[in-house]
């Protein structure tokens, strides 16, 4: 298609939209069953198509990571339908209630949540992916335009065309979803800031950097995923040297895993060859400072090492003397996604907790857990490093913007700025039923 | 200041202002009983630098409007000393728990908030609003960057002496506030998106505008405030009358006032006489397509109207013929920021609430109610017109930001993905206390 050709396309998906926003949950929850039993009967289909995807990437010399990130097994199809069930699950955001509050007599307050309205998705080749965003969105009342990687283009098209004919059913229908072909595609959303109103950009970090510097649409997600493990002077070493090892290797190319790991010194000699001996079991590569390299045997640390994002099994090893070293260490290289602290000391972990300026931050357990499906959010859009907004996995929560209503019987201000006039009563109510919505009158 | 001065400055204050994040409520609170104090005290010294700036302002030739807003009277000072109250007395944005969830055994989740950090403020010549962006800051733990209106500027100085010598009793300091002298400062305000977490413009829309394309720090506000009232077929016309007269006369400077009157033809003949009755005596111009030019005297409708904003009395008349176009309308020629409807009929209502896509949605109550204060947020920033992070008036809540609290013992994300392995609870708990920042073990 050309551009005009997409740009009609949008316009046309931001109109038809609406008719999620207005919709009942029981619709939209009909409609994620439907679609979960179309995915089942259609699954030999999309297994076929994501053949083609496994076999045009294998030629093309795609690396083994994308590859397997690529398929589409019985497993993903397993998981997607979990997903989409556990997002059914979720309670109704559309239209629950942030505040109420009576101003006056018969003048109500209500601060309500709504669909942001129309996202721009923009993913990798992982199809399981597009089913966990198109759930997310429509739960939450979103028109969704989806470009996802190109070497998922077969299983994605299989996917949408699944995800329509369940539509068909519903009095949705299936105007609030499309999938962009090309990769221009993409410089024309960029453009459409009055048609698209939140983009979710992942991928690598030059990819999301490009997408934050050429739009002005607001941009959720995040560039760099440089995570800190800090092992305090009062650690259970072994818990220590499990978590690390998880931290790092339970999925190297995840955002969430690892890429410097932080030793107290007065640990360091009885901690660090327990822990390069799990790691070299690992096949993990260790780069370390010159403390580190006196204990054990590693790369020499090098200029840049900090601030290098590794996706692989390979890590930074840095001793420091001070929980408040590690922190200033984390604050100054980190790039505020997930760090974490594995110590007995409460009172290090409430300083840990306070001063480390992350999306997320833990104790005692590993990094890998900052994930929307872990979290227990039903699923993720992504994980945001953003401080506006939504920060960390984002689930429907971060798809929802609000809309403050007021209901009166004819009141003016002019009335409360006059000597002796009305005053405010300002009076927080319990967020009960029925809504201004559900024709509350006052 | 030379630039290089400029962002010396800013970027310690980025490091002093976290003092303020990990503070305590009752110093906050404490701090801001000072600030008003101190404000009393030092009044004859901010009024004699108030009375500069007018003088100048009127020797200058600038507008009425602006001198008025310029002024900072006794009844502005006791405005903002209530306002000072008013914050205290909010309950601590700091801390407050938003999500409390059971991952799995000792294994807990809190979303808290916290401060977003630092915030640069560009606002008006309107003194007594420096005082309700610093006590929101203050209030809410974040730094602030002020820079004002150069009319307001030696109230500005004033101002922030006053505010700095009362820091001086406390253990907060006064280096989390920082007053900026000339425009040229904006620039590199601008320019310094690793030390500033949200920027906050107020002012005309094409300065608003030039501040959101030359930035990439976020930006909260809004550009236009064209708002409509839609007087029903089913509406009370004498309600409907006055409604309408205090939307556009009360502040007509001000964003939530109504530059465009929609009228249901169905009322048009026996409402617009009243209501024309009722502008002429306000001295209200009024714009009227030709409907309306049938009924009443009115300056002919020309293209382009429907998108003015006047910030004057001068008003646009458009007769509809139903709920629907008046819908189609506000969507089509407003700002999403505030549009009001006039009826008796409940279920007009919801279809308005439902499908106008604006920050705040009326019934049966002037636009001008749509105001931090009215709104009983204590005071506020600005009013958002973006769908992301704050929409409406913007208070305390909006000033914060979340950040994900894990506390387990030793868990790692492997033991999860293993066939017969551990598995999630996710069991939400009450928001209750002890919190994982107050040292609640697992």
């Amino acid at each position: 298609m050309d551009t005009t050709a997409i740009q009609s396309k949008i316009r046309a998906l931001r109109a038809n939209a609406k008719i999620l926003s207005s919709s009942l949950e029981s619709e939209r929850n009909a409609l994620l069953k439907s679609i979960a039993e179309g995915l089942t009967r259609d699954f030999q289909t999309i297994k076929a198509a994501n053949e083609k995807d496994q076999v045009a990437a294998i030629e093309s010399g795609q690396k083994e990571a994308l590859v397997k990130r690529l398929v589409f097994s019985d497993e993903k199809l397993h998981a997607s339908l979990l997903g989409l069930e556990q997002v059914a699950a979720q309670s109704d955001p559309i239209g629950s209630i942030k505040q109420r509050r009576i101003l006056d007599d018969n003048l109500l307050l209500e601060q309500i949540a709504v669909p942001i309205g129309v996202i721009g998705m923009i993913f990798e080749a992982r199809p399981d992916a597009l089913i966990q965003i198109v759930s997310l969105c429509l739960k939450s009342g979103n028109g969704i335009i989806l470009k996802g990687g190109r070497e998922a283009y077969q299983t994605n098209t299989a996917l949408v065309a699944s995800i329509k004919e369940s539509c068909k059913g519903s009095a949705l229908g299936s105007d609030w979803l499309l999938l962009l072909e090309s990769h221009s595609d993409v410089d024309t959303m960029l453009k459409m800031e009055d048609d698209i109103d939140l983009l979710i950009p992942r991928g690598s970090n030059a990819f999301v950097k490009y997408v934050m510097e050429h739009t002005s649409i607001p941009v959720l997600g995040h560039a760099d995923g440089i995570c800190h493990l800090y092992v305090d002077a009062q650690a259970d070493l072994q818990k220590a040297v499990e978590i690390a090892f998880d931290s790092k290797t339970q999925y190297p190319a995840a955002c969430n895993s690892i890429e410097t790991l932080l030793v107290n010194s007065a640990v360091a000699k009885e901690f660090l060859p327990k822990m390069a001996e799990r790691f070299s079991a690992g096949k993990v590569l260790m780069h370390g400072d010159a403390r580190a390299s006196e204990i054990i045997n590693c790369i020499p640390y090098q200029e840049g090492d900090w601030k290098k994002e590794y996706l692989a099994l390979e890590i930074n090893i840095h001793v420091v003397d001070s929980l408040e070293e590690a922190i200033s260490h984390i604050e100054l290289f980190g790039s505020h996604h997930t760090d974490a602290i594995v110590t007995e000391d409460e009172k290090a972990i409430r300083t840990f907790y306070t001063q480390v300026d992350s999306a997320d931050v833990f104790a005692n357990c590993s990094t890998r857990f900052a994930d929307g499906f872990r979290f227990g959010l039903g699923s993720e859009v992504g994980i945001s490093t953003a401080k506006i907004h939504a920060r960390g996995p984002v689930g429907l929560e971060g798809l929802m913007t609000t809309k403050y209503l007021v209901k009166g019987k004819g009141q003016v201000v002019n009335s409360y700025t006059q000597e002796g006039g009305s005053s405010f009563k300002h009076k927080d109510l319990p967020l009960s039923k029925p809504t201004l919505l559900e024709g509350e009158t006052v």
